[in-house]
């Protein structure tokens, strides 16, 4: 089947990039793309099929193609890049930088040659500086270049929050600044439930427990799982970047942007409240902070600063 | 979160458990309950948790809970059984029966005790045989013990023809008879695409070749993914089933279902169009097949009696 | 079509009550019955019927009924009422209140006599008054009588928030106390665009306009339409919180609930945040106000008193 | 709130209008601007307006326009014609025509001078010659102007089918060709429930009474109302076709289609088996008939000229 619809590219097809490609066809929010290396390709074609087959009965047409051909990403409108390895034991940080940076660099020549005016959302660890590399590989303008981490970060603070209250995720909203996981900063004073400030429903010490439950999301299901990290609300993260993008929503939502002095802060990429719509970032948000969270979100910058001097050295 | 919905198990929390546990979420069809053995206890755990923080960002609020322990089942109304191994290079055909066999035999009784008066959803494999387990293992009555396998072949044939047409599969509708896979009985008279009989749009040798496919459609994707079976697809099965019966829907469905002298069979499960409403399987049609196709479905017949001949053996 | 599902009624088969019954019918919320006066029989059947046939189109499985006979309504779970006469020119406001409250007192016992046990979603003018009579009237449980009005106002000024900021309506909460209309409370400290204060987004004379343009909302379209007053808004906004309340939500919602001693106020109905659940208002949430919060809900109070004193006058 | 999205104009803002406008923005499908004469256009701008106001509650973004001005309708995607007056009593059939006529031709070079490019959907009466109209007055090419009938009556047809077998509308399929109303020639032959022939399910009495309903299915509405005609099920249709087109869905679904020799005739617009998608009509089915079929469907084409021949007169 070939409709007339936008291209997304979903490069990776590990559990978070097969669960993206399900759900962007979930919602036909375009004919998709997945791609992985060639020793993948059957594997990648059998995930693609299979989504295909499910369209039927939930009721989309769906386009899911599994390649390992970067030909078949061409015009894609987005690319999202969930490739990379993850952390082994034994592997010391360095090496998973520069392992997963090398990747970004292959992966970033391959979408400036057929995707040119594609937008990028970036999922691959440690995200803010693989960002950066594709920011810096594919020459893209800094709006057309973005990662992901606050949408999944306060999804899981708000689905703890509606546990400890026993109420709907759908009235309780969060917001976190920088960098992803032990630096984030997440900012409970504009967090609320039903527009309620969350600080006059719970109390303190029960907040800063979810606080930390929050910052510790990936790793609590990392050591649950035993072997794997997340990949359904990673993937739901993403789609919905992909979501307010494709279909130029303007949504204020949390990204990884390249700042130009925004808080304060030069060629770094961090977290941080942003508008998106068809020309990816058309927005950030500089909050006003308090002196605490403003030496939190310095500590958060200077910790991605730290990976970002490990692919500097190479 | 608690809330007052219907409570739905899934057995099993491989690849197709847990996308049936995220695809009912995803609908708020109930609260969702993952069970497997204590040693993935830890695991099922993780990707309930992950599909719950998917929930926020998906819009949907998800009670799913990963357990290894069957009193959390109490009261389910509707339980869904994907439990069992997959055939590996070398075991017997005989061999995987009674291994699963025995698995269901485990799994029935426990439903006996904790979920006395749910409807059974069944597709671990060889899904007839493992049907009928459960069906005399539970004693329940048989419109609420059924087996999948139809919607998964309608979907197939659905997709191929789809792709053969270049149109929506919204369109496309299937229809097949007897077994799962080889053996299946696709009635392409009674298939259509926006209501014009296939057989007038697409010559009979492609025809011919779409069936050849939807009956090896199991196989093609194993071929491809090298390592499991398909799962998306058999998920979305399994969830519009369950959303017919949990909804009280009265939908026409193919299930395979317990024949009591219908289409000529007798203590014998079979896949046949059936009405799925509140009380599980609420009537099983019956069509008048042509000479043809009434040999083909006594070869399925057989098919599944020899499987169920190597379980009365023990 | 007669499923096992929730049954709803709606009365009154104008604008509100029709598109009310639709809302309903495409979210396949239960089975509707939609009621009005033995004259208005037929168009309101015919209007249940058309809903009907845009279900296979939507498809949704809708069973709508239309009907005079307050039978139909037996055994009903929620009851929305819509029924009363509009404000005409010439007419006193004291003789709107006392019509329509006789109108309330009829349908009151009605409900009383056929739905005992179900919950009631009130929109009738003047709605916390009307609500009050009901509440009188039928002697259910102050948890189970509701009125409609802060979904509404809200809804209105995050569109118009949206609008000035050319941004999506998700990501803007609004929050308003009291009574609907003039005297409405709409607090701004508690309103976000994607989590920042509007305070620091948009100027606060631009603010100031947009809170008056919320007051006035109801009289912009009556204005417009010339003839009527709005029905899509005011329909789905019934709609959000009939979800709320059928599905066993747990969300936060604006309601008019009866208190006893919140905010200070006594045997009143009044505009207030609430936890929607399957006992209807599950709880009352009470804010700290400023002073001129304070003394603006009190304006709101009185207002709303004064309406019931012309009820008890008579 | 202005998005980067299809733009879609709704000419006629009465019932039918307005319920397709609220049903586009529902489906986000694209900016909807609503038009109607100038002494119309203060209640177009409020049921613009009102619609708009209910997105934030349905969670939908709805730019929703309402105005009297054909400049606003520029660069239009998609053009939905419901504009016309229903015949009032004492009124002629040539009058009817002769005024709608008029109607169709003053929208009809408003299309051409701002939306050129733009498809054509037309739901007028009587529908088959308006669409003619439209078709000669813009002089676009036919597989842009479209008209609209047989999505209605299948959905009416398969309504009464679901409501005789009690079941889902979700399973039943019809099909319906010729002219709307007296002389539509539905091919019950292909039309199914779950794929089952519908003529094996129910007696032939009672499918012909069905089909007799269907026939009547709008007089049915129009005398229930006693004031206006149906308008829930005839948006839903125009949304359907409109959704196959702007999502280039490729979809098999009836329209009324200028022939030019399909089944035999000329120069005739005439509803037949279609596949909508990014170009309109892409393509006609022709089904082979039987002896009967085809003598109903020529006594609808004639009907159909008869109409015809009154535009000529004049």
């Amino acid at each position: 089947m070939s409709f007339n619809r936008k291209k997304i590219a979903v490069i990776g097809s590990g559990f978070t990039g097969a669960t993206t490609a399900f759900l962007l066809a979930q919602k036909e929010l375009g004919d998709v793309v997945l791609v992985d290396i060639p020793q993948m390709e059957n594997p990648t074609k059998g995930k693609a099929l299979d989504m295909a087959e499910a369209g039927p009965v939930q009721g989309f047409d769906a386009s899911v193609i599994g390649t390992s051909n970067y030909e078949d990403i061409k015009g894609a409108d987005l690319v999202i890049v969930t490739a990379g390895i993850a952390r082994k034991p034994g592997m010391s940080r360095d090496d998973l930088v520069n392992t997963n940076a090398g990747i970004m660099k292959a992966v970033g020549e391959q979408i400036k040659t057929y995707a040119p005016n594609s937008t990028l959302l970036v999922l691959s660890n440690p995200v803010d500086a693989m960002t950066y590399t594709l920011f810096k590989t594919t020459g893209f303008p800094k709006n057309r270049v973005i990662g992901q981490s606050g949408v999944l970060d306060t999804a899981r603070f708000r689905t703890f929050v509606a546990m400890e209250l026993n109420m709907s995720v759908k009235d309780v909203t969060g917001f976190v600044l920088g960098g992803h996981g032990d630096t984030m900063v997440p900012l409970v004073r504009y967090s609320y439930a039903g527009g309620i400030p969350l600080e006059t429903l719970i109390p303190k010490e029960r907040l800063d427990e979810i606080v930390d439950r929050t910052r510790n999301g990936g790793a609590e299901i990392v050591n649950l799982l035993g072997n794997g990290s997340a990949y359904y609300a990673p993937a739901a993260s993403l789609v919905e970047m992909a979501e307010a993008i494709l279909k130029d929503q303007k949504r204020i939502i949390p990204s990884i942007a390249y700042l130009e002095g925004e808080y304060g802060y030069n060629d770094l990429y961090l977290g941080v409240p942003t508008l998106l719509g068809k020309d990816g970032i058309e927005k950030v948000f500089e909050l006003e902070l308090t002196n605490e969270e403003k030496a939190q979100l310095d500590k958060s910058a200077d910790a991605v600063r730290s990976v970002m001097d490990v692919l500097k050295a190479n």
